[in-house]
Parts: C-alpha cells; structure tokens; sequence
C-alpha cells in the first residue's frame, strides 16, 4: 500500500503492528493508532497545532525531575488518572473508594509511633488529631496494617516542595494497632493549586481551569491478604470540592474535620489553643477477590 | 459531581472546558479527552501501563535536543505525521502529491548556483545528476521559485547527524532558472533507519517494526502566488518501499534514478565511472485554491 491519504494510512500504520510478538503491546499500540488517527480527521488538526503539540510535550518532558512529573499532572488534570484509578479499582461494599495518588507520595516515609505529632514543630495552623480505622468489607477490625500518611501544610505546600525536599514533614508511615487503629496529631491541610508554572499550568489558563485542589490527607494502606488502597479524605466544606483540577474527589470521601475549644483532646493532651480532628474508617477489599475482578 | 467513575469522569472533565473563551482550542482538547478516555476503558489500561506510559513519554521528551525531535519521530512512526500532511495538503490534478517533512530539515540551507555539485566533495558514492522541473498545474514552468534539497549520504546519514552537526552538506537551496529548472550534482542517497537508540526506536523494536526508510531526496518547492510544497522523491527499486518507518511514500513520488556509463552527461560534463541521473516535474497548486480548500 504505497497511495497513503487521510484515510488509508490508518489501516497501513494498523497492518505494521500485525507482526508484533506481544500481544497485549499489539492490542494496545492499534487502539491507540485508531483513536489517535480519529482525533486528527474529527479535528482536522492543522500543521500549526500539531507542531504546537510537539512542542508541548517536549517541554512536558524537560519540565520532569526527580521531584517535579510534569506528565503525571498532565494525566490529572485529562481526567486520565482518575479514569485508570476507577478502571482498576472497581468499588465493592464495606471497602473505602480509591482515588489518585498523586505527585507527592514518597517511598520509604518516616516510620512514626502511634500518637505522634507529624508536623515537624512549625506551630503553624491548626492542630489537628486524626484517629483512622482500618477494617475488612464485614468492619472487622484489622491489626498490623502499613498506613501512609502525607498532606500539605497551612498554607497549601507539600514538604518536598519547600526548599529542596530534604526535609520531611507532615508525612509518616504508621501501623495499625491491636483495636485496627492509627492515631496522630499533625495540622490542617489547605487547599492548593497544583503546579501550574509549566507547559500543564499553561494549558489550564489558555482552557479557562483553575489549577486549585480541594485540602484533604492522603493515605495509602496496606495489610497482607489485602488489596492496597489509594486514596484521600477530603475537608467537607472546601470551595474546590467540586472543580478539583485533577478530578480526585468522590463523596464519600469528604468528612467534617471537627473544630473544637482549647480542652482535653481524646489521647489525654490538653489542648491551650482551639483544634480539629477527623476520624475516618477505611474499609479493605481482600486480595483474592481484587485479583479475580481486576484480570 | 462528586462520584466520579469510569463513565461519568468524561462528562466531567469536559464540562470543565465550557468556559474557555478560545472555541478552537475548547473544540480540540474536548476531542482529544473524549478519544484518550476511549482509548483507556477500550484497552482496560492497567496502572502499571499507564506509568509505562509516563515513563515513555518522559523519556522521549528529554531525548530532544537542538538536533532531535523524538516526539516528531514518534509521531511519524504512528502514521500521525502522514495523516496531518494529507488532512492539510488534500491532493489536486496536476499537482505533485506531498510527504512529511522529516526530522533533518534546515533553514536557510546555503544557497548553490544551478550546475554546483552540493555533495560537499567526499568523491564517496555514485554521482548523481538531478533535474527538477518546477510547473503550475498546468504545466506552465515557473520561473524564481525556491527549491530546498536535502538528503543522506551513501551511508543513509544526513550531515547534521555526522560529527558535531556543523557542516553542511547534500544539501542546498536553490532558484528555477527562467525555464523553470534547478540542476545540480551530488551523489546517491541511501536507505536509512530512522534514529533507534531512544524511546520510539525501543517501542518499533517490542512491536516487531524495523526503523528502515527507503533511499529518497527531499524537495520543498516555494513560489509567490504558489502554495509551499514539501516532498520527497524515492529511488525505485528500493527494499524499503512497501515498508518505510515514517509511511511516506506514495506511488507517485517513485522515480527510477537512471544508470548511466562514464560519458558525458547533460550539462557537458565528462564523467569517468559510471553515474546515475534523476529528472522529475514537480506541480505547485495556486495559493488561493489552498486557503479556500484548507479553510
């Protein structure tokens, strides 16, 4: 076939993938071919804008680092994260939704005792207690699960962001004790925009999007037999609840994080100043049950 | 809309492009999420593809430079390139068909006298003598229009490939004479993988293609009144033909290079070994017809 035009040149680049030995790759590469060449003939996209597109995401991948994944925001902000987080993590009763993990998580966090305080002394924003649960589907409390903890400070900055990210802070990994439980003081997240001094932060202004995210605390937990979770608890009452920039919020996801009066706190502390707590119970799906519907 | 799910997460992301104040561009990246988010719940993308994915595209933007564009390359070997050139350049009676532009492409080429030998004297390679008839669709010649020539050595190698990129050579920009021709020397170009040590020549590799294109010379043709036409004209008898990397070649851009002994050639020269001669008429299609057309 050696007459390529805007039509027959699909079925061309389509007939080269016929020889590839994988075929998962092949399946994949030929439904991106179809729906890449559909976009370009329902667009008539011109030179100028796919010019524009190559220089876009050129600059995309000179934007990433090893602290900065310009692409990564770039999926967020398409909805493409969210969309791959809802196909592979189907919800089932008695478990917690999923939701993105986003840019900030961090491998190998803190180790932290329950009833620590995470926030690393700047004794700025509210103080805030956080008691999560972790069960199985029935409510069953589960001991000896791998909780990850990681929010931005008051003012909407993550520790990684500050300085040149050697210093860790709001960020931990705890265990779940014999009742399922982990328990930890730190201060209330805020609400932030995302990165947006990039090519993904141009791309938003020239759309009309803000680059603003709900405040909310991530967590990701892990526990043996079971499928890990990813996913977040957002602030009820945040203004960006419903046009977060990267698409991650899901009611059941948002919880009053209650304010009380200088007092006694629930682990004993006497409390000089007003603070906040959230308590939360996440529900895990068994491993078996994940593999079998995730296949 | 808070429940966002594998279905309802499309409606959502573009419902957040109803404000943008720029209809082309709100009409372009509505398209593009539709078809991505197509694209990922067609093939149940897994999360582990789609970090793959990440990582690839990472990857090939930081392997740009001032003398590689990956994104080009990876957009020529998915047909996208082929398909945006027939989209915009829709053929017209009596006019040459276009091709891709490529990746070694120079502005301001030095500019030659009809006759010069632009091979740069490496004396490696058969001679060739090229004579390029530039006409309206009618096939009147046009006299004064730019002629841009570039193409690789015998080797497949462009010059700007070779060592640090400085010199220049088998290239050239040239004027029609006022018969409408450009003449010139070089020597025979070769068929020639495309650059395979990055991203895109790892994914031709895991999907079984081979990077090979076959041997051609590029043509850009420019007249005032005359709309820009980008080429190439291939050697025929090439392996490659049926197969080209980047789907450029379209029948009518096929050309025996004819093989000739050592005598004297067109333009009186003695040639001493054997040499090969290419004449080709290209057609230019009137700037007015174009923009309407294009519109």
């Amino acid at each position: 076939m050696r007459e390529l035009d805007e039509t027959s040149v699909t079925a061309e680049v389509l007939r080269r993938y016929a020889d590839g030995t994988d075929p998962r790759l092949k399946f994949v590469m030929t439904a991106l071919v179809r729906h890449l060449h559909d976009f370009a003939r329902e667009v008539s996209l011109t030179e100028a804008e796919w010019f524009a597109a190559v220089e876009f995401l050129t600059r995309t991948g000179q934007m990433c680092s090893n602290v900065r994944q310009e692409f990564i925001l770039l999926s967020d902000t398409l909805g493409l994260s969210t969309l791959v987080d809802s196909i592979n993590n189907p919800w089932v009763e008695g478990t917690t939704r999923s939701t993105v993990l986003g840019p900030f998580f961090v491998q190998d966090a803190p180790v932290m005792e329950n009833g620590a305080d995470i926030d690393g002394g700047t004794g700025k924003g509210e103080p805030l207690y956080v008691e999560a649960l972790v069960t199985d589907v029935s409510g069953k409390p589960i001991p000896g699960a791998t909780v990850d903890i990681w929010h931005s400070d008051h003012d909407g900055f993550y520790d990684v962001q500050i300085g040149a990210g050697d210093e860790l802070a709001r960020r931990g990994r705890f265990t779940t004790d014999a009742q399922g439980k982990v328990t930890f003081w730190t201060t209330m997240p805020a609400s932030y925009p995302v990165p947006h001094d990039g090519p993904v932060g141009q791309l938003l202004e020239l759309s009309g999007r803000h680059p603003w995210r709900p405040a909310h605390v991530h967590f990701t937990i892990a526990a043996p037999n079971f499928r890990r979770l990813v996913t977040h608890v957002f602030v009820e009452g945040d203004p960006y609840l419903d046009s977060d920039a990267v698409f991650g919020v899901k009611d059941s996801l948002i919880k009053e994080y209650e304010s009380h009066p200088p007092g006694r706190a629930p682990d004993g502390k006497i409390m000089d100043r007003p603070w906040r707590s959230l308590a939360y119970t996440f529900g895990l799906r068994p491993a078996e049950s994940a593999a079998s519907q995730a296949a």
